[in-house]
């Protein structure tokens, strides 16, 4: 068994530059540790399957619930339990790692034009 | 649905000061999120049916494996797969962030004085 390979989050988030477009950097138990960019309103969805994690690398993002909105910077993280609704949005850019089931559309089970069903791994 | 609690990473990590001994500080998908203060040298062992993530928040995080060395920093994880002997140490204290399926125990196949089987939620 190989030794497995240092992935480090600040430089995998240096290669791209766009929103809410994740990209896979690593594999954990079936699921998938994702990094992204995001800016502005996402849309409203959620994952039916799968759990979410969300952990704020640098600025700070929002998620809004149904009942209330979270707002959380670096060192902090939510897990959006499946089968909750949730809306992500960053006012300014803010870098995040996730985590998905692999597999899993960013929009979970509801498509829009910020669908993406096929990541890149990093 | 009530919308999830933002759990902050060094706040949960303030409220103790012992070594090699994880709190547990979220779920997702059937896996604890588990933080820890390590230093010194923790015991070789696998983990039979869990990859085992590492996410090292402050201080420097060395884990040997059978072929290797990997010593990491802040922003940066390694996952180790699932069957993979490693043996984890730290020359200073290092703040580590974890992932681990429920219920598995940090010295996973191999017991030893460092076994750590019901872990505390913080």
């Amino acid at each position: 068994m190989t030794a497995p390979d240092v992935i480090n989050i600040g430089q995998k988030l240096g290669t791209f530059s766009d929103h809410w477009n994740p990209r896979i950097i690593g594999n954990y138990n079936g699921n998938e540790i994702r990094v992204a960019k995001v800016e502005g309103d996402f849309d409203w969805h959620s994952h039916r399957e799968t759990d979410e994690l969300f952990l704020v690398i640098s600025g700070e993002l929002g998620i809004e619930f149904r009942d209330g909105t979270r707002r959380f910077g670096p060192g902090e993280l939510v897990v959006v339990p499946r089968g909750t609704e949730h809306k992500p949005f960053a006012q300014k850019e803010c870098q995040i790692l996730m985590m998905d089931r692999e597999g899993e559309p960013n929009t979970g089970a509801n498509p829009s034009d910020l669908t993406r069903v096929k990541l890149d791994t990093i």
